[in-house]
């Protein structure tokens, strides 16, 4: 397995478009994805109840056959009622016509500002256009990256290559969207952060569980502002166009298609909106994986935690307070809290006691790991084996700008 | 039943001091509260699981017949585990030696930065100055409010009067403080913001049913940040001195006794770390009323609705991600969303559409509306009878900066 340097349309068989149709004022904002071949995989959709348009089309089907997807950014078409719904079906049908594919094979997705219709005469002539510029190669692969996003500061793609026993190379590739509303929770069969992976590996059955379990451990355990957004959705595509043995058991495969999901899910809270510092958080010690992940996915989005690392505050006690209110269980008496790695890492918290008076010479070090780019805490809580990692950011004066100021 | 100016010495028998003894730099940072009588009443805490060493203290005993408060800023005495146990057991001791009363009929309460250990010889001190400080009036009243303030800008008072049917005069009053760190969810037995209600009626069994209930309409449905602390407590010390009937059933009582909790969390709230607008959202509708809290809730403590608050921006969008999260009922084709009062409100959701289309005059008003100091918001989840009230602020530049240097 290898990192590669690649997007979308790296895998064989698949093809990409990023376009500009009016519907932001000068920035690309319609992508087309598409696979020469049919596809099987799996879709997860944003358990929030208030569900977008295009989500709502996409819960409907089965998804497991998309080889066509279709993304708008700019406008969420969500809470757009039976107009928005009749928005999206028609985007597929266009999709489909333009592509001369059937529309159960076309996905359509949407992100941006909330409660507006959608601009269809211009969605119309951008799908056209797109469809005529699909094309391979990393001029695609950027545009469509680019037309998907919206208050990102920067294009997110991951690419892996994994060679199969008989010599088959196959890879995983994909791009991801998503800077604020961003806390996702997506569940198959119902998960604004958009990711759409491809690969041109051969699968021979539905990808859901394993699918479900590589979000888990990426997208499900991010989060910018603890807003859970109407229109997330991640998407997985095979087309088996690199041939070879089926990878349905390869655990090396879905350990690939693993990596590129976590490198999207931390290309997007590195780029969360406002933010200037990743924090990665490892919970141990918990009563099992369920309650480590809501430890950690709580005081990652905690505005107090997220504030006191934008100031490079070592104020820790916020981060127990979170734990606190986690529900999750914990015995103060063994809960240990660090941060940084390896031989610099300071301990915080320890036997029930706090280890960092004011004014030492830890409380200073400490103001240091804080001050740098990418903060790693540890969490131990003391009462089992359970494990997890939650990703997060800083609450910034940006944060704040950007959000006040969205739709004017 | 009217409104009167007043604190925690205008009900008669009631007693107050605040004192500066060092913990903080140059403000009060030490209050004490006495009646001269006896009290029944009752006390709610935190929720949070990790609970402060003064919580810990105040659960263990029953609480309901507390005449003493001794409350300290500046530092919350949290998370230092047996030795900060120890620290307020011996804030009781010293205020009930200086009092000459049973340790049993003494409170202690203490708010600040968590994880560092009470400076108690500056605390003994205090406890000594404020004991011989106590005093009635509103000099007392004033400097015991401010004593008790961390990030606060403004002291909280709130202070209501009932004639009961034989004419006697009772008065029910009380003090809070409150501005960061306020997502309260105080349950009693289990309530950082601190509040002391003190009235002079008589009471004949523990209020503490409608001393829950009074909470619940409360401090219970404001938030400012979300993270619900480690040190929050509201107290309710009734001592009898006004005489006459027992008010145990007198509802215009409770009323009253409501009336001043819900001022008192309403200037939390107005308080909020850098806020610069109050939020009061009514959800009407639900299916019941805990399904109208958590939607209210929910809402007021989306960073997303408070950012666009703060920015002036009618971007209801985000007020209907924020239910679809909270997890209450709602129809989609019945649900309304309005701003403004009376004749000058205006729809944003009706009929399971947006009502406001960009660049419109309703937009334009909409704007006007939420660049005042008050914003008002109504929702009907359209599905039943179930209604609750919640308030909140925005979130804006300065919550950043005040907790981005809070230890600092």
């Amino acid at each position: 397995m290898k990192k590669i340097n690649g997007g979308v349309t790296t895998p064989l068989g698949w093809m990409a478009a990023g376009v500009h149709c009016g519907i932001k004022r000068e920035r690309l904002d319609l992508a087309l994805l598409y696979s020469e071949q049919p596809t099987l995989g799996a879709c997860v959709y944003t358990q929030n109840r208030m569900r977008a348009a295009p989500i709502e089309f996409m819960v409907a089907r089965k998804g497991d056959n998309i080889r066509a997807f279709v993304v708008n950014s700019g406008n969420a078409n969500a809470i757009t009622g039976q107009q928005g719904l009749e928005d999206a079906r028609r985007m597929a049908d266009l999709t489909a016509k333009a592509l001369n594919i059937d529309v159960s094979e076309v996905g359509v997705s949407s992100t941006g500002v909330i409660g507006r219709y959608l601009p269809m005469e211009k969605i119309s002539a951008g799908i056209a256009m797109a469809a005529e510029e699909l094309a391979r190669g990393s001029k695609a692969n950027h545009r469509a990256a680019q037309a998907i996003l919206t208050t990102d500061k920067v294009i997110k793609e991951a690419a892996m290559q994994v060679t199969l026993k008989d010599g088959t190379v196959v890879t995983v590739a994909g791009m991801a969207k998503g800077s604020g509303m961003i806390s996702p929770s997506m569940k198959a069969q119902h998960a604004t952060t958009l990711s759409f992976i491809t690969t041109d590996a051969v699968l021979t059955r539905s990808p859901e569980p394993q699918w479900q379990e590589a979000i888990d451990k990426s997208f499900n355990v991010i989060n910018v502002d603890g807003d859970q957004s109407t229109n997330d959705i991640s998407v997985f595509m095979a087309n088996g166009a690199a041939g070879g043995p089926p990878v349905d058991d390869n655990a090396e495969f879905w350990n690939a298609v693993t990596k590129v999901v976590q490198s999207l899910a931390k290309q997007v809270v590195t780029d969360g909106e406002g933010a200037t510092k990743l924090i990665e958080l490892k919970v141990i010690g918990a009563k099992d994986t369920a309650d480590a992940r809501r430890a950690g996915r709580w005081i990652i989005s905690s505005s107090l935690v997220k504030t006191a690392v934008f100031g490079a505050d070592p104020n820790f006690g916020r981060v127990l307070a979170a734990l606190g209110n986690s529900g999750s269980e914990f015995n103060i008496e063994r809960v240990r809290l660090t941060i940084g790695t390896g031989d610099s890492s300071i301990v915080l918290f320890e036997r029930g006691r706090p280890q960092l008076q004011p004014c030492s010479e830890g409380e200073v070090e400490a103001r240091k790991l804080l001050s740098q780019k990418r903060i790693v805490m540890a969490l131990d809580l003391g009462v089992g084996k359970g494990q997890a990692e939650a990703w997060g950011c800083d609450l910034s004066y940006e944060y704040v700008k950007i959000n006040a100021e969205y739709t004017t």
